[in-house]
């Protein structure tokens, strides 16, 4: 299985946000709904092997589970709207008791620091990064874990947690990209088998 | 120069769309917005050495100059909003004469074919195609136009027209993917010199 996690610094925890401000008012929600879609959308398919783990500002996780989803839009206002419909349900999360608003979406009380600790279990830390391996030259492992920022770079907190329970560093290219651009390049290195089989 | 051709075809060619509809009313608008912000974002920049025609419904083509753009944002509705203010000033685009309603964006009331004919005097037109050659292992030209549909399959007549005008065919990898996903892999071939350079 493949996973992303995407730290989303500044937007909200609450539902009471606009869908036609989601690049401004809604602390760049955007920038994760785009990293939702480079997560699972293939060309009119979904893939069933990802789980994506959007973190709201330090206090809430949405975990999306690719197997199970049903109904998601590539669009970034029908997956805003997704979130928003979650954030609806935010009073039946209690600490790591997730609630389930709608088939594989699912919404945790807890923030950066949990989640990665929950997914260091599940499969191998990758911490993107420009000084790590060449993503060409290293293996990268069959249950990776892909963590990345939003518009915002890391906290020194996030970098410090990321390090300690990351094993792999690695760097995708010489630019550095949008978040759901390296989903992007990170699937199409795999899909590829480190672009030996295309 | 790095070229893309996204041909959309039942997206509007007059501004009476909503914004709040893209993905629905608007023909798929939706998708073509994020081939933009895909052709040209780069985390905190912008690809200057980029040029992008979107073809609108085989009716009006809208390029984008990287060189040129000011104010471009890489979320969806913004970029549709562009569109939209492109589209009202359609009337002052007569055949291939453009008009240039706002810094490096340009709107001709020319389809299909012309926008290839004209790109392909401009750079090597490459044919995205599952039987065409590795991209790993194909050099790809200094100077490609990659052609790319929206969420339809080219037409028959567009299949003949790029096969007329396309020197290489070119396989990006084994997943079928999004013309945003595919343009952000096309980057990243060349960002690595053909995986090469990271």
């Amino acid at each position: 299985m493949r996973q992303f996690i995407i730290i989303g610094h500044e937007v909200p925890t609450t539902p009471d946000f606009s869908l036609a401000d989601t690049a401004g008012g809604a602390g760049r929600l955007d920038v994760l709904c785009r990293c939702v879609t480079g997560a699972f959308f293939l060309s009119h398919s979904i893939r069933s092997d990802v789980r994506c783990r959007v973190v709201l500002s330090d206090s809430y996780t949405i975990r999306f589970e690719g197997s199970e989803l049903r109904g998601l839009h590539p669009d970034e206002r029908s997956t805003a709207a997704r979130i928003r419909a979650t954030l609806e349900q935010r009073d039946h999360a209690i600490g790591q008791m997730e609630t389930n608003p709608s088939p594989g979406v699912y919404l945790s009380r807890v923030g950066v620091e949990t989640t990665l600790t929950n997914a260091a279990e599940e499969g191998t830390v990758i911490q993107l990064h420009e000084d790590g391996q060449p993503v060409g030259t290293s293996d990268l492992p069959s249950d990776p874990v892909f963590v990345l920022s939003d518009h915002r770079d890391f906290t020194e907190t996030e970098t410090k947690l990321l390090s300690e329970v990351a094993t792999q560093r690695v760097r995708l290219g010489p630019r550095r990209l949008h978040a759901d651009q390296a989903i992007t390049v990170a699937h199409h290195c795999l899909d590829t088998n480190g672009y030996t089989q295309f």
